[in-house]
């Protein structure tokens, strides 16, 4: 089965695993591939609250426990549907847990196959625009592999990143994760704002680095440049390491 | 936690999670209930085409499998989210399975679930439209159990039911299951165009008997009279089960 880690949060679980169906060549029921989601938000601790110090526990343990749970329920590949997870002291911390338990799946990694379909999809676009959490923007969660790959990150500076980004999702009212369906109108006018402002700074290409953003930005196009969507990246991805004669072609 | 036997088909487990999470009381990701979704639709025969005579093998037996590995996984309360799967010959094949097996949940019963949400919601409808595929028409699935709780219901005629609502479910290039994401318009101009008839006929209400119509049909007024959609009242009485501290009010 193909494993989500979902909870984190819980729609982008959900988003994660319609995508997987979404580019499934599929023409009934029968045809599409078989499929576990764990939602199991309670137990893990926020990302970007870790990573900004504001809570002691490292949440990928509780991740790797989803994981174990996954792989145990007959998961053979999974994803994390959380873009902050993938930042190294949580991502080394699960990928560690899991090795340490001998679990036997393959864990594909949401930043490394974001990167892989930008190279392949968009092959001239050089200066990549990063929307994210504060706590995926302060550990380099995309800049860092980005510029391994040889591409060049655009960012908000810190002011735009914490008013604009960081509130959209977060802020008690308006915030995405406190208002998911719908989506209030000005989380998305905030997003819609920042992305504006990495165009303006160069970028060719704007990666939506964090799940809240993509539901908030479904759009395909940002301000004339592409916007990808890591969680079709990754959904694509799991699909061809299942099965890659069921992955419907782009 | 919450267990949902998805793959039935797979937007519809995807849809029925959607509404658990849309109708908890949560205002953080670590605030929504533990959820487990398990989507394995190759297994299960299509459910119509048995009850039609078409495929041979009852799709109870792989619908309890599903549901003894959510047990097995953590679930201690689960819904199917599939309306056709309740005809009476599929459905107590999937209990008696469970009691054989001494599977250890409580499987809400979808229909059941859906007209006491009718008569606690809606309590002046008497007259109930049915929009569902041909097995659960053939079979009674709705208008058996709303007649034994004294509820008038008002069903298609043979051909309409045929021509419009099959055809909108299970046509091989427009229907639902074939083309989901986004709906094709030919099936909601059908379905629109039966709900018309139900209406027509003295519906005061209308079920939207069968997860793909509900895909379809959104809107929760159809030509002016409330649209129930099954899903949301057993999201809601899954969330009640497991906290109803957490259940949003409607």
């Amino acid at each position: 089965m193909i494993g989500i880690v979902g909870g984190v949060g819980p729609y982008a679980g959900l988003d994660l695993a319609r995508k997987v169906f979404d580019h499934t060549l599929a023409g009934s029921d029968q045809e599409h591939l078989p499929l576990i989601l764990l939602s199991l938000p309670a137990t893990i601790p926020d990302r970007t609250a870790y990573l900004l110090g504001e809570v002691a526990e490292n949440p990928g343990r509780p991740l790797a426990a989803v994981i174990g749970r996954l792989a145990t329920a007959g998961a053979t590949v999974a994803g994390i549907a959380c873009n902050t997870a993938h930042a190294p002291t949580i991502y080394n911390q699960i990928v560690s847990q899991l090795q340490q338990q001998q679990v036997n799946i393959e864990l594909l990694n949401l930043v490394a196959e974001t990167i892989r379909f930008i190279k392949r999809h968009y092959p001239s676009s050089k200066k990549i625009g990063i929307l994210s959490t504060t706590g995926s923007y302060r550990f380099g969660v995309y800049s860092e592999p980005l510029r391994q790959a040889g591409l060049q990150p655009i960012v908000p500076d810190t002011r735009m990143q914490e008013v604009l980004v960081h509130a959209a999702i977060y802020h008690p009212e308006y915030g995405i994760k406190a208002q998911t369906n719908p989506v209030h109108p000005q989380a998305r006018a905030q997003l819609l704002q920042a992305a504006g402002e990495l165009v303006r700074q160069g970028a060719e290409l704007i990666i939506k680095g964090c799940t809240e953003i993509v539901l908030a930005l479904p759009e395909e196009q940002l301000h004339g440049v592409p916007a990808v969507d890591p969680a079709v990246a990754l959904a694509r991805s799991l699909i061809r390491h299942f099965n890659p004669n069921k992955l419907k072609p782009l």
